[in-house]
């Protein structure tokens, strides 16, 4: 068993096994990972944080892999964390990750980690939150967060990127449903992807009025809309273009630093919370707690009530 | 203003305003919250809670209303929530509700309410929760929950129902993706709607395979496998008859008393979660919580530290 600086030491030399370790133990929510993360956050800060979001079947995953090819080329290290809610399976020994890596094989300037829900019941964005920390931590300059869907869980993920790219299909159809789905709240940059099909063309004139029907002044940042095609490659360079101005609108407008105090914010919520229900879960196995219990299911006393006593106010 | 004792009264009479306020209350999350729905707690118990969900298209809406037309063919009463996190929308207002309330007209033993998120953060379920013990407190005889997606908001609205009915269609595709979207977990009658169509039977066959490969004995629930053709009404009589075996079997097994239990707990622990929330709100308004954030901003300081001293622990 390696001790927390020791993993901290390898983490910062690079040592992926490190990494990895750091990783499985906020996902098995270990003992030792307030000590852990505790030490590892002053390691954090430099990273970019990009989330990248859209319907299923858009295209996803095929434009991140060419995102972090194109990153590569620039010479930047890129680490990639694919979220999905509705799966209970997580980790680097799962097949979806190792076919994605050998994309990049031989490169460790990748790196690629799915997260499921493994049963951590709604911790999920909790967890996804403390690997982009250790991802910072670990120096990769990029961190591209990828979700699919529009779930709660979802949008929780992707408010802790700095930059969200909202990957569209002309298929994914009208704007009615697009601001239904929330995407235009929450997308900083639009792609249209498979953008050889027809009505790509009127999907992105569709999102540029769109756009422009938003309430906005010379000072707010009007979402680019690019079309791509991602198996190919098409449109790529724009893409990290495109978000590349958008990290620069950050910095000049100070809104990076609003979305840092909404990250830690979030953070030390999550933390409090997590305890919370530890707390709660150990009262109902005490002898007072299983008396509540009792008293609650033959409505003598009411779940408020409940709460007061739990919380050590009296009733 | 009516007082909580005034409004109470109202639900008990069956006064279709009162309920509308109260529900009204849980959204807005009002002050008197804990005063009202502690009071109304003693009231519930009696209700049968059915919970449906399915992905979208699935056709769940018009076997819904199939259902409650068949109970209140029956002499009972039903009320059905409509959850929709990816909606802000909610209220008996919009118009998906009145289109709905059209097929029950003047049937005032049939009511009928969606839920969105209103910005209400994280909070639907817990929503969820309260709406269902007010229209059990307002003694209908059944509440249907139902859901669109699988995402974690979706699966904690359907750990409050007693009986889960799963729609889907043939259409709706492979064994593999039933199980990877968790359906059958949270399984406890399945419907394959639209069952006119090819591939039905062989959907059903899988099912079944499915149903029997699932770790099982004599005492266990077996998932009964039911075709639909709802725009027709087909089949619906045999989705109650077994919801209601469904139901005899949680009476019969002890796991309709464990249910509760879990429902109560969640219900608690959704209240403390509140609390915190708004005590942890409140205090980044203050002088230290402005420091602390400061702190953790210049990473002079780490979540994990600033939970303990916002809790109250010190450094």
């Amino acid at each position: 068993v390696k001790t927390p600086q020791e993993l901290l030491q390898g983490l910062s030399r690079g040592n992926r096994l490190a990494l990895a370790r750091i990783i499985s133990k906020i996902e098995n929510r270990s003992k030792d990972l307030g000590e852990l993360l505790g030490a590892l956050y002053p390691l954090t800060g430099t990273a970019e944080v990009i989330g990248v979001t859209g319907p299923p079947g858009a295209g996803k995953s095929t434009l991140v892999d060419q995102l972090a090819l194109e990153i590569r080329n620039q010479g930047r290290t890129v680490a990639i964390v694919a979220v999905d809610p509705s799966s209970p399976f997580s980790g680097g020994a799962i097949l979806g990750d190792r076919i994605r890596m050998q994309r990049h094989f031989g490169d460790s300037g990748v790196y690629i980690r799915s997260l499921g829900t493994r049963g951590a019941h709604g911790g999920l964005s909790h967890a996804t939150k403390e690997v982009v920390m250790t991802l910072d931590a670990a120096k990769f300059d990029t961190i591209i967060v990828e979700t699919a869907g529009v779930g709660q869980t979802e949008l929780d993920v992707l408010k802790l990127a700095q930059t969200v790219l909202v990957v569209l299909v002309p298929e994914s159809g009208d704007s009615i449903q697009v601001m239904k789905a929330g995407l235009m709240e929450i997308a900083d940059v639009f792609a249209v992807n498979k953008s050889d099909r027809p009505e790509a063309d009127k999907m992105v004139k569709e999102l540029i009025t769109m756009v422009g029907l938003n309430p906005h002044d010379e000072h707010s940042w009007m979402i680019p809309v690019q079309k791509t095609e991602a198996v190919r490659g098409i449109g790529v360079g724009e893409i990290l273009k495109s978000i590349g101005e958008h990290q620069e609108y950050l910095q000049r407008s100070g809104k990076r630093e609003a979305k840092a105090e909404a990250f830690l914010k979030g953070e030390v919520l999550d933390i409090l919370k997590e305890r919370l229900q530890q707390t709660v879960a150990d009262t109902w196995k005490t002898h007072s707690g299983a008396e509540i219990l009792r008293a609650l299911l033959d409505r003598k006393m009411d779940p408020y009530r409940a709460a007061r006593l739990m919380s050590g106010e009296g009733s």
